[in-house]
């Protein structure tokens, strides 16, 4: 397995499109209002013939959308998942109906396919992206993105709306568990996996799918955690969180952008020409189609109240740079937009541009030559290797964060199928934890059990294994609680397996005001802990709910984040031994509710000087996890003194030392020892995940270029300053010193 | 009692002070070593006498630092608070000592005296400034402060390390209580208040002491809260909150100028010539003197990074525009810097200009006549009339946020002194939990009860009404619990007094990093409430702890503060119904640790229009509160259109409906409708406090200047933007539209 940087350096090599002589010409053919409705983008909520179920296509509803409004683009479901045939019959229907009209452009579908083809029944879901993140297996991560485009493709839709590249720097977020992490490196290497695998070498070749960077920018941290409030974010920060993953995606080709619904320091993104134009296209140098997010022109007047009324919104948000608006219930842009054009508020080369874009996009994707399902086979969406592949994924991504000795004095995990094991609390027996939203229906809901009945719950992988094991709710996820059956049959096991975590949610209606797990959540643990059985807590949880004090009670702590429908298999098989564990913690697991901070902080978050006192004091920290065998690293080197600018290679040896084979995640980490902005104590620089047998040992080398020991000083700038830099990998450090007159600039921002 | 606009513009035409022809006489004569020790602060334990207690001073520790080291300032207390007549003998000995040296340039003694001189034994002490702004009443603020200036310069200290300045946006920083809370209005007109109180028009009055506006810039502002960790402040966050209080009180003549030990955006404020001479002194300007926090520049390498060693840290502090440096623990700073001039890294004109500032503020406070305790009686500090104040103050801080009817259907405050009361919860009889930190030691620690034995704890106060109330701790602040007689207490009794809150800290050492009350105190509020005798539930802390769904058993809720060592009394007079409560919360009390917000908000902050979701449900907001009486608002009057930079006249009528007289506070607020960055849904723009007796009616002018009406844009400059606005006093609202062709203007960065 190749170490991230090689990776990257692979990713940045995607070749630039060649320009299609046919998007000019229809171009030039295009009256204002066909130009127009190619940037318009409707639910299909807008054309479902809701008298039967499931909503299909109301052919009248369409033709009005495609004719009067020459509506370009549609998106999602009205409700829920459908099969893949319902999809090419609708998607065929619209493809078809827009293919006859007066230019013959077809429609561009776009879908929210965030972990697998989550809006196709059957197809097989990996776990959400914090879980990916946790599996830090870039190739993996990517081959199950190949799976998704194919799996859209099939049912017509060419468009997905993935990867969330937002950096995981609120735990609150509702949306955390569609991120990759608090880590940039991390975050970046994950985003272009994902790009890369929808998008592979070819759009157009049938079984791929134009993928979306989302949601440009800084979606990810609004002050207080709750989904769309407003953010403030300060320019460093921008800089040096925010852009380098959605630098990375665009290096490696991706389609399209989708763009943050809320506002940053008052200005809401989709009227910023700051970010949308200076940033985004000038300084980054984005060259596909940048689409809204739900309804958000209208909001710019609604909501975030920079606009008088929709007509100055949509003028503001065109000129800003939006290509594309998910408008997505009515036709109002439309002839908004082509007012303020015939009015001369918004130039006409502006709505060529956009419109360029978008048809760049569709011959790209091989629309103009033929409809989206072509090259694809629905069978292919229930293809068992996809579940196998959504299964590996799930493993890897479980995180094994405490294992304390039980009475005999070896570890409590892994645990003898012999063992009678009890098994309680509300995410034991629930599909809705595991998956969590965006799954077969928006929120996840208690349907989405019915379109993967092969789904199986801990419980279930539990009793796969041990087939004795009892069970007992304990509490509910509504805060019910009957602690004295969960007790009683925690004294009558060897051991109690405690599952506990969130049910399903997306977007605001996930946001919630107190990160503390609920009330009746802590009460049964505590309560099971009480017996004196050894408890294995494990969390089925999108973001680390706080456990407190309470977690003591826990003899062995196993994250599980959302690992989707394999997930009840592939935590029962860890707890059991059958694997060996490999996740690491993308994140800073919190141990209080206002103690928010991620690994890579400053000193003064850290600690007091002048008090001793220890600020940074987390459950667990970004990169923790380890397996059931042990590993040594050894031999840490890299040269004392390099001039600044040239790459420098640090070499580390890993063994195997224990008795079972495993994965090891080797962490580079780098720490800058003084700089013009107080430095960060440590920051992720590269990464590896290598297999090894008992006793075998490998010898990795790593290569930091310049931008791996840089950072984004007070003006904006990303430099790397020369000076005193030291590594770590694990207990071992090293030093070294970097040389040179002056800074060493990589970027100094053009706005 | 005049509204706040008018005191704001009395504040701001305060004289510039007159040169004194001394002070460039002595800057000639002095040799450089003599120079930076003006620079040069130390605490008074580097020359204490450590062999007798009470600590005094060490002579011959002092001869060394003002002979070898020429040091011009020293501060604060060894450990605890003395008695003035202490304070005399220590000040008059580093007076006499230091003004006996070549040039007889006398110490400049500092002291954190923050809530009257806290560090004076005897000395009355008001609530500390988040109950004070929560008064709503400056003259009243101004009046306590001149106290606290007579007092400390009984004892021979001229010089304030108070007011704090900064504004109270993170109410889980451990020093929002030494805060004016979260509204930018009002804590700059109680800045202005306390400035003008301890200064007066004369500093050398010697009555009067010179005030410190602290902490120069953005140091409540951390991200997680805990005290002096990083923060992230966006430009126009700066200049919209943290800045104004600031500007407010350099217009009102502030003498000097402490800075924030923090980093904003990576950049330590010590080391930011940006912040410290571009923002403060080029743009603000400000002309006083700019002192350190403690240890502060020894940090810029030791935990904040950005310099190598002190000799670099040392020079970057000074260019920036540090004019005295609080060491304070040696005399390396003294060291240093008369090399780095000498080598000429730092010019001898940045001395010059430093050392100018610190004598010409010596000179304003008549120290280059006399002693600092000329004019000012040792007999002063223990004067009736200052309880007096600190109680008066302490009733107008009380705010009652709920008062439900009892069984009877009456509101069950006030309480009938016939009633049946039991009390109970450890706030109860907790001076530290009244008096909070700076109070006679720095943690405000046991040891303060013994320097005021006159204090009443909450007990004493309801018993000195209700000589029978009953007792009954039943949860204490490390957590203990005896619910079982806290509960058969309440039965017995007609109401029970639940108080409930922190104990004492300060600084660092008072970080959390969870914002919920403890759930010992918790358990005891739900256990008292499960009885069903009606609960008053009164809260005794710094900062808003949360309360969750807990507060469902409050049948009233009484918010005190830290109301200080006549806060018992305080609190049992409104209990009891001799005081008609006339404190408004000054900042929103969140019902989540996890949803911080200020009643400023955004509507995004507030709504999401997409899903009905409400974000904004505090257990209280900003000005809530009210009394015993009713108030009926009407005739909210203002022209509804007027030239943009016009001042706008607001007329309103309050009348006193109810059968008691009482203060009610006019509360002012305007909403800008659509601007050019998302708007706050409403903003504080004037205030007032009238007494009224029952029947008695008073109409109200308030006058609307342009920067009542002005936001900081994304450039950071200051404007009013012409269209609609609205006005809000209580239930009444009036709209507005100012015309004009362009927005004015009111301030640009300069930076």
């Amino acid at each position: 397995m190749a170490d991230s940087q090689v990776y990257l350096r692979e990713a940045s090599v995607h070749p630039a499109p060649e320009a299609d002589p046919r998007v000019d010409a229809l171009l030039g053919q295009m009256t204002l209002e066909e130009k127009v409705g190619q940037m318009t983008q409707i639910t299909l909520e807008v054309i479902a013939d809701k008298r039967q179920r499931p909503y299909m296509v109301d052919r009248a509803k369409l033709r009005r959308a495609v004719e009067d409004f020459h509506v370009g683009s549609v998106l999602n479901v009205v409700d829920e998942a459908y099969t893949v045939d319902e999809w090419r019959e609708i998607t065929g229907v619209v493809d078809s109906l827009s293919r006859a009209s007066r230019l013959g452009v077809p429609v561009l579908y776009g879908i929210d396919a965030v972990h697998g083809a989550n809006y196709t029944r059957g197809a097989a879901l990996v776990p959400q992206n914090i879980g990916l993140a946790a599996t830090f297996n870039p190739a993996l991560v990517q081959e199950a993105a190949a799976v998704t485009a194919r799996d859209i493709r099939a049912g017509g839709l060419p468009w997905d709306f993935a990867p969330v590249l937002d950096i995981g720097r609120h735990v609150a977020w509702s949306r955390f568990y569609e991120t990759f992490g608090e880590d940039v490196h991390l975050a970046s290497v994950m985003g272009v996996a994902q790009v890369r695998g929808l998008e592979g070498d070819d759009l157009a070749s049938g079984v791929r799918a134009a993928a979306t960077g989302k949601h440009f920018l800084g979606y990810s941290g609004p002050r207080t955690g709750r989904d769309r409030s407003s953010a403030f974010i300060t320019e460093r920060e921008l800089r040096e969180y925010y852009v380098p993953p959605f630098q990375a995606a665009i290096d490696a080709g991706v389609a399209t952008i989708m763009i943050n619904s809320g506002d940053i320091n008052g200005v809401p993104v989709h009227a910023s020409h700051d970010l949308l134009t200076g940033l985004l296209r000038d300084e980054m140098g984005f060259e596909g189609v940048a689409v809204t997010d739900w309804e958000d022109i209208k909001k710019l007047a609604t909501l975030h109240r920079v606009a008088e009324n929709e007509r100055e919104a949509t003028k503001m948000a065109v000129l800003a740079g939006v290509d594309l608006s998910m408008v997505p219930n009515d036709f109002s842009f439309h002839t908004t937009l082509v007012s303020l054009v015939r009015d001369g508020e918004v130039p006409l080369a502006r709505i060529d541009q956009a419109v360029r874009r978008i048809l760049t996009l569709k011959s790209r994707l091989g629309l103009l030559d033929a409809p989206a399902a072509t090259g694809s086979t629905p069978e292919a969406v229930t293809a068992p290797a996809s579940r196998a592949l959504a299964l590996q994924a799930a493993r890897e991504s479980i995180t094994l964060l405490r294992n304390r000795p039980d009475a005999s004095g070896a570890p409590l995990l892994p645990l003898s199928p012999e063992a009678n094991v009890f098994v309680t609390g509300p995410a034991a027996t629930s599909m809705r934890a595991l998956n969590n939203g965006w799954t077969y229906t928006w929120q996840g809901d208690g349907r989405a059990d019915l379109y993967m009945p092969e789904g199986r719950t801990v419980l279930d992988g539990i009793r796969a294994i041990a087939p004795e094991a009892t069970y007992e709710p304990g509490a509910g996820f509504d805060g019910s609680l009957d602690l004295e059956a969960a007790a009683s049959g925690a004294r009558a096991a060897d051991v109690a397996v405690v599952v506990l975590g969130e049910e399903s949610y997306a977007e605001v209606p996930g946001s919630v005001t107190d990160m503390w797990l609920p009330d009746a959540q802590l009460a049964l643990l505590d309560a099971v802990a009480a017996t004196g059985t050894p408890v294995v807590l494990v969390l089925v949880e999108g973001r680390p709910r706080i456990l407190g004090e309470h977690e003591a009670g826990a003899d062995a702590l196993v994250m599980a984040y959302n690992p989707s429908h394999e997930g009840g298999q592939a935590i029962a098989e860890v707890l059991f031994g059958r694997v060996n564990p490999s996740g690491r913690l993308p994140f800073t697991y919190p141990s209080g509710p206002n103690m928010l901070v991620a690994y890579d902080r400053t000193l003064s978050d850290d600690v007091d000087t002048s008090y001793g006192f220890t600020g940074f004091q987390p459950l667990a920290r970004f990169g923790d996890g380890f397996g059931y065998t042990t590993f040594a690293t050894s031999g840490l080197t890299v040269a004392p003194e390099a001039e600044i600018g040239e790459p420098l290679a640090v070499t580390v040896t890993v063994q195997n030392t224990g008795a079972v084979a495993g994965h090891e995640v080797v962490l580079l980490y780098v720490s800058d020892t003084v700089a013009s902005v107080a430095p960060a104590t440590e920051r992720l620089a590269r990464f590896a995940k290598v297999y090894l047998e008992p006793g075998e040992s490998r010898t990795l080398t790593f290569s930091l270029d310049p931008a791996a020991l840089s950072f984004v000083d007070a003006r904006g700038r990303r430099l790397v300053e020369p000076g005193a830099f030291s590594v770590r990998v694990a207990d071992q450090t090293a030093e070294f010193v970097l040389t040179g007159d002056a800074p060493l600039v990589l970027s100094t921002p053009a706005r």
